[in-house]
């Protein structure tokens, strides 16, 4: 197997990415190409050698900037490491893409380069996390679809529904739609068509969940527009970082508490990483011909060794073959309502 | 000064209300009245005597449950607990009121009863929280509107920040909108739309804030249409919650950490404090003319103590007359847009 890794991407770009992707070649038994400018990557070549060759380096001149437009990116850097890594998944030559870029043109790209899944309309992009009662669940769109239509709610659905069944062997995950109150009635007119939509199709919806839902772990899919999936997504990351800070400081503050620190380091290490959300593994673009898995922008080279991870075992799990539509559950004329 | 406070409302009602009310009267050295049914009344006021008489008892034969409709609590039950409290406010026998019953009734109710301030188009509930950085900031709307135009997000910052100035003493509140990105253009057509209206106002108006800044803190008002804020402030609960309670089961695990607990203590306490949302004091209703304040349906007594205690606040520093329009910055006509 071979993953395509983008070695411009992320605020720790270029070295992290580097160390995390022969790790992952090590450690995971894979190829990796890594792309990148060509003296970049003859300077990380020239520092971690070869590895027995299951690193190899792929040139692409240009890159993309965080503030790059997502179309623009495409039309403009037909060059850049975005495009040239999703280039080899679409010809074969690697079986996904992994990046720490500007996550709009990632999903631009994917979606030029790539095409769509049948009876697809939107590339979404997911994040997988640990419940507190240790389930993984799988939410989606985190930003790639902001003003949403209801079915593309249902689409959310089905794709995060075949992504846990074939990625993560559940049977029959549970669907849920996020929204204000548990009542069929409750929210804005798009997510009360959305669920009226929802029950229409094979999935097992188990109706709305509200946001402490989403920690806890009521469904195995949470299906949100997203600009809510955004906003739900940078708090949980900024308010569990913000405990996380404010706990520490609070272990500083005595002599017993430093005492308490170091009794209960390895307990609270464990709780630091199941709440920390960028550990599973970054963020899989759904939708898309293809297996593509963004890693989170501050990126360090375990967090690429995870994307990368998680993109492997996409690939074996055979996600990056296209979903059969009649499994997809409803007719799919019904989502262009 | 005299609160009153619903009896009948909340998830532990009446004792755990009750026990909050007679407190608050002394602690806070107010005049209660506490509004309920006749029965539940006397059984209260026999276990827990009169207390200098600061606390008085308002019959009122009706309950409105968390799941009758808003406008049918209004038209249906003339003689609930809301509405009696909230006619006690109207009359001026009460300056403000407390409940942490259907809030969504309780919104209605406050809206036909009390009558909008001037140029204020809708209400708003809000909450009050204590940032990673020490400071206190309002978010709003917490779900009394979810389906907003971009004009209602203007005057969501309008009232906030004239929240911040009027009751917390902060000179010019920065009020920033919540959105996936800080840059201008990002965003559903909502949001992009809400920022022009802001720019054009006299607001502090700091640009947009992305998730993570809520709670550490970028801004002191953090504006959202009431679906986000509502699946934000449960998402941060319930979070919160996630978190603690697995830091407690990991405290648990080993003798060692048990023993960190005993020395992590005090510390431990406080921090949890910190981000135990529900502490600051309850949720102000705002827009209506009146000072309305509404506790977690969860509430306990401490809860309730401190609800009381930020409606006495709201009274203190002059919440409950009307702003001055002018004062808002402005021109309410564009608030029509």
């Amino acid at each position: 197997m071979t993953i395509a890794v983008d070695l411009m991407g992320g605020d720790r770009a270029p070295d992290e990415i580097a160390k995390g992707s022969f790790r992952a070649a090590h450690d995971l038994d894979i190829e990796i190409k890594l792309v990148g400018q060509e003296d970049v990557l003859a300077k990380q070549f020239k520092r971690r050698g070869r590895r027995n060759g299951r690193v190899s380096a792929i040139e692409a001149a240009e890159i993309v900037g965080m503030s790059d437009a997502p179309t623009a990116a495409w039309r403009a850097k037909k060059d850049s490491s975005i495009s040239v890594g999703l280039e080899l998944v679409r010809t074969g030559e690697a079986q996904a893409f992994v990046s720490a870029g500007n996550s709009g043109a990632i999903a631009a790209v994917s979606l030029f380069t790539l095409g769509m899944m049948p009876a697809t309309e939107r590339p979404a992009i997911a994040t997988l996390y640990t419940t507190l009662d240790g389930h993984v669940a799988i939410m989606l769109d985190l930003g790639a679809n902001v003003d949403c239509r209801p079915s593309l709610l249902a689409e959310f659905g089905q794709l995060g529904s075949e992504f846990m069944t074939k990625v993560f062997q559940v049977p029959s995950p549970r669907v849920a739609l996020v929204n204000i109150g548990e009542e069929k009635n409750k929210g804005t007119k798009l997510v009360r068509d959305a669920y009226e939509l929802l029950e229409k199709t094979q999935l097992n919806f188990i109706g709305n969940a509200e946001g402490f839902d989403i920690p806890k772990g009521k469904a195995d899919v949470f299906i949100m527009d997203g600009f809510t999936g955004n906003v739900v997504l940078k708090l949980a990351e900024g308010l569990a970082d913000s405990i996380f800070t404010s706990i520490k400081h609070s272990l500083r503050q005595s002599l017993a508490a430093r005492i308490s620190q170091l009794l209960w380091g390895p307990a609270l290490r464990s709780t630091l990483t199941h709440w920390d959300y960028s550990r599973i593994g970054g963020a899989p673009l759904l939708g898309v011909q293809g297996t593509v898995v963004m890693a989170h922008g501050r990126s360090d080279a375990k967090d690429i060794e995870n994307a990368i991870g998680l993109a492997v075992r996409m690939v074996r799990e055979g996600w990056s073959s296209s979903p059969d539509p009649a499994k997809l559950g409803a007719d799919p004329a019904h989502l262009n309502a």
